[in-house]
């Protein structure tokens, strides 16, 4: 279940070249994404109306898309423009999807192209700014988009799920917060005066700054709809103000994730971390993500091997814990976008 | 869909040895292969009546079919011939199959044994003449069969799935006529005046002839029921008739294509290639063949995206150009066939 | 089908250590196996109450099961009993297993735990007695679990199918008695004065007897609900009572074999072989294992491929021979003790 009327990212931009088109699918609509003239972004349904081959397994050539199996070359309006030896003005026209390049990221909008407005993508102050950095990764994960809002939403389970990294046991002994500011849910958990794990002593000695020291730490989760969760998180030394503390006290970063639904039970999960120390560092860049990746595959394992035990006992209900509060008002918002998008009833 | 009441390719002759059965699926029969006395070729259901094992994992001895179990002796009729320790007479027996070893094939009849003419097989004139030589393959493939006719039928598709080998832009821009004989299909395309593309430069070469000058090139395309296409291939130094040239001016061979149904969606794709030319020179077999499998594995790729696109959408229909006219005709004969073997209904 | 108010072999001993838990299905039932205090051993559905993550992704502390998402700490009675700033009271519960360590393997009861008595635990005679020995594997295949009694409740099959171990032609030629005793089927097949195939000539060399004389063989097979296969087999130098020979002049053991449901088509095979010879040599328990388990992936091979045909005509019916009694009355006190398990029908 995923509302389809919302901008989801697609892809990175570094995805698409000006040759090769590239096949997903996204909430269930097979789309083939390429750069059309001039290197902006089209995305059409992955279907050539001539023989049904998938788009995707062609060319772009000049900027059009052109089919491999026998050269039908669609226009990005999912109308086909040319096709050797043949008149294509009758030919039955595919769907095309309203789709922008913004922040470094490719934002599709499944639904009904006539809502799609792109003053609605989620905006990311810090993609264009050159005070920050960001790198990030890709994941394919088997399992219900919502149960990595869920997993995100609440990061009592670093303690246990990233016991080596992040993971501390002062995370699941402070208490969490959980409130609703519009459409937007924020989940925030603070801990005073503790020792950094692994992840956050490197990130004090990269920003200069001591690490056998007491932190105050900090966790923001922020949902914000459809489906992504931007988290604040940091550690300052202890007693600056925490959170608030002055910058040359703290280091801290922004975890990033696009959570797009493939299926009802597949996603794709585009995960990073955008930082605002040390933005020319690639090899910082580097570290980072390669750190992160490590973390994330850890979130996949469990998250798949949950989706396999709900698959089975579809039935089931699951508790709904104070800690679990972010992701359960992240659902009542999504419930309330899929609603709208049914077909209204009339009063009788 | 199929018909069942005809000859298809079962394998290649040399795929059965004297002591080794094999199991292959053809038209939704599970059907055992194997040398019988003499080294005869027999085929029957792959399935031994005492445990339900199939008699392929079992072994030929002395021309008799062993099961691997327990030791039931299978006879090429169909009926249990023998077992250790057991009376065998009133056992089940399985069902039998019309088989017959030719032109270096085995040939089998799924359907009604009754109806099985060998006089219809397939005749294949250059199968046993010393001036050709022959060299294929097989891969298996997972698409319903007739999209493989389709393909054969259209040779448009050569420009772009096949750009770096025979594929040349001549190809599209020059009409394709067809016409239907009979039973059979035959869909012709002549380029007069051309630069041959990679794999005619070199066949050029091989024979003798300059492969830097134009040429004029052919593609003959013949539907053979039920699911055969044969297609005579060739380049001629231009102006000296083409298709009629002398055969000091031309080189050409005939493209072979056997496809056997294996379930609805899948087959196996018996490819390969006959010519006149060089016949005893293995070497050029073997680069042929080898070019030709590389080649196919093109159609391979997007035969196989095309079928997952079209289980996808199973509603929708697919346009039919003039180019497509091969592939139509050849599934309207197809679908007389399969007419034919429903049962009548009688009138009112 | 299966009986679930039975004692099956989860897992061996050595399976579970004081850290890592098992999670494996049996009988349709995902339990979760672990080590609890005092390294008793412990069995609970495989869900964690909160969420529904497999329990099995978490981590025995202190023999207390963790859930590797969250921190749920579960009980062996499958009540919550902790979780980090919760509290579990009022928690739904997760099923309890009856579970028992017992002769080296891990004892479960899939059915109605109230029916559980541990003294009807299969017991193995040599399983803690110092004459003997033991070693074994698990293997998981796909194929309804009575096959596999079928397979080895009729041995005939080692002609064809273990042709170059412990086959001979002798087997086949030897008729086979079946009788059931109580809840116990027992198939007898005696050989005399024969050549022992290579596995037995191995044995008797090992032993200090000659091995190129002939001997008398053995084998008798006892089915022990609800899944248990126990074979006795041995080679007597010929002429000295065969199976009641003297120690001194004959060389045998018993083939283990438990055989544990997962579904309808999947089961676990543990299989091993009790010696009462050299019971001390490891070097010894070690080859013969080896030579086990290439022996009985044979069987593997051959369940899996009838599986596959059986699968494909759901509604054929197999032969019932004289070889094939013992499996026979074997699934008649199956279907007994699966209809015991049915509510029963008040009579009109």
């Amino acid at each position: 279940m995923f509302p389809k009327n919302a901008w989801y990212v697609a892809c990175t931009a570094d995805e698409l070249d000006a040759v090769k088109p590239l096949g997903r699918t996204i909430c269930n609509e097979k789309i083939v994404f390429y750069r059309a003239e001039g290197g902006r972004v089209a995305a059409v349904e992955d279907w050539c109306p001539h023989r049904g081959a998938p788009l995707s397994q062609g060319k772009v050539c000049d900027g059009r898309l052109v089919c491999g199996y026998h050269g039908l070359v669609m226009g990005c309006e999912g109308k086909a423009v040319a096709m050797p030896g043949q008149r294509v003005q009758g030919f039955p026209g595919v769907k095309a999807y309203p789709v922008v390049e913004r922040h470094g990221f490719v934002w599709v909008w499944p639904g009904d192209a006539a809502q799609a407005d792109p003053a609605t993508i989620h905006h990311l102050h810090w993609a264009d700014d050159p005070a920050w950095a960001y790198g990030g990764g890709l994941y394919h994960i088997a399992c219900d988009w919502r149960l990595m809002v869920d997993n995100l939403m609440d990061l009592t389970h670093e303690t246990y799920v990233h016991a080596s990294s992040i993971g501390q046991k002062e995370i699941d002994e402070s208490p969490v917060t959980t409130k609703v500011v519009g459409q937007e849910v924020v989940t925030s958990r603070f801990m005073e005066n503790v020792m950094a794990p692994p992840f956050w002593r490197a990130n004090l000695r990269g920003a200069g700054l001591a690490d056998d020291v007491p932190v105050d730490r900090w966790q923001i989760c922020h949902f914000v709809p459809p489906s992504h969760v931007m988290i604040e998180v940091g550690v300052a030394h202890a007693g600056h103000g925490g959170y608030d503390a002055p910058a040359d006290k703290k280091v801290s970063s922004i975890v990033v994730d696009f959570i797009t639904p493939e299926t009802e039970t597949t996603m794709w999960y585009f995960w990073g971390m955008a930082r605002n120390f040390r933005p020319d560092d690639a090899a910082l860049t580097a570290q980072i993500r390669e750190g992160q990746g490590a973390v994330f595959a850890e979130d996949t394992a469990m998250l798949e091997a949950q989706q396999r035990n709900l698959s089975a006992h579809p039935g089931r209900r699951l508790l709904m814990l104070n800690i679990d509060a972010g992701g359960v008002q992240a659902r009542r918002i999504v419930d309330k976008l899929v609603a709208l998008e049914q077909p209204q009833k009339l009063a009788a």
